[in-house]
């Protein structure tokens, strides 16, 4: 093992020296000190895409959501709660940064105001949670004054896939796109994946596997287009 | 271990032969088929009564959350996710019960209309999410025409424990309420917990201890409460 880890560290790999930023896993929302809005995202996507550029010699920051998983050895983990916090963690770590992969299913909206004792039932019957619009992290990032080389968005839909991952790729200005479908249990939570990865003028279907091998493909074919980004 | 458990099988517990229903966990209440309304809940209180009350000769059906937890051997476990489920889960299993103990975390509220494909952000910065008042699980248990004798109920407050406790006590027609003081950090996914436990009458504290040790006391007091009814 001393010896695998010590070839590892002596081989350059295609992203040796690189500064990786990842998010990965959920959200959550509070609503009050026990209750909060979530999502189905158990960050092991993510996880695995950490591991799979740690492999290729990437220096990765892994920022994640509440999830029940142990770090990739080699990568550096800042674990937050809400989208506010995960912003916060990112644009902290920016500076530097080649590539940025936003896998994390980051919830849209938070209550607008949680509360800060356990709230009780009340006597209505019906009741209206006012929530606020989170700030977007990738639009954020692909707008940043230090902007990484590559910012890559994820897309989970139920319906259309193609169609909204291709209006987010140019909507949020990014590189490049790998969007899944989810729903009736594909996906989250799942250990395979499968993915379609959209780009400018560019297509790739990787079929359903394992997302520790699906996250190598696609760690692999982002650092193709990064070196074909970067030779120009 | 086999001598172990025949051995344990051939002593007569004090609860041998009694059914046994105890629900545990959160629930899940989706917004749509990505995102939910959640709290704290591990299981982890409600699976060690589960255990306890098996150790003891119960026949014990765990009706439970979503959790990540093997389910205690010996029980018989009913996996649900909504508020809705677990209250169908638990009617159907009332005949013959001679303890409920309502563990779980239930959600008061659940969106009123789950969308059943993945909301898109609105052009709006606010929402509002409407929800609606779920089926009062323990209310139910203890105004049923199969009413089982001990009808245990938990309170998680973080403010005036005591307080809340016997009104809840008293409001719901329970013959016990543990109740045990949560927010920054404390029970919800802990594995110690403390509790404050009231009947009509009566009260005792269990101070800091891991959550099986607990789960044995509570389960100890709740067979003497059990007997001490049955025997008027």
């Amino acid at each position: 093992n001393i010896v695998m880890h010590l070839s590892r560290k002596l081989q350059a790999g295609p992203l040796t020296g690189k500064q990786i930023v990842i998010t990965a896993g959920p959200t959550h929302e509070p609503i009050d000190p026990v209750r909060f809005i979530a999502n189905r995202s158990s960050g092991k996507m993510g996880y695995a895409l950490a591991q799979a550029a740690v492999e290729l010699g990437a220096k990765v920051t892994l920022i994640s959501g509440p999830v029940a998983l142990e770090a990739p050895p080699g990568c550096n983990r800042i674990m937050i709660e809400t989208a506010q916090q995960m912003f916060d963690a990112v644009m902290q770590n920016l500076a530097g940064t080649a590539i940025y992969i936003g896998c994390a299913a980051v919830a849209d909206y938070r209550p607008t105001h949680p509360a800060s004792a356990k709230l009780k039932k009340s006597a209505e019957d019906d009741l209206s949670l006012q929530l606020r619009l989170n700030p977007d992290i990738i639009t954020a990032v692909a707008n940043a004054g230090e902007r990484p080389e590559m910012v890559v968005g994820f897309a989970a839909e139920t319906d259309d896939l193609q169609k909204y991952a291709q209006h987010k790729l140019q909507q949020k200005s990014m590189d490049l796109i790998a969007a899944n479908q989810v729903g009736d249990g594909r996906a989250f939570g799942q250990d395979n994946n499968a993915l379609e990865i959209f780009w400018e003028g560019g297509h790739k279907s990787l079929a359903e596997a394992p997302k520790l091998e699906i996250a190598r493909e696609l760690i692999t074919l982002i650092t193709e287009r990064y070196h074909a980004k970067n030779s120009i």
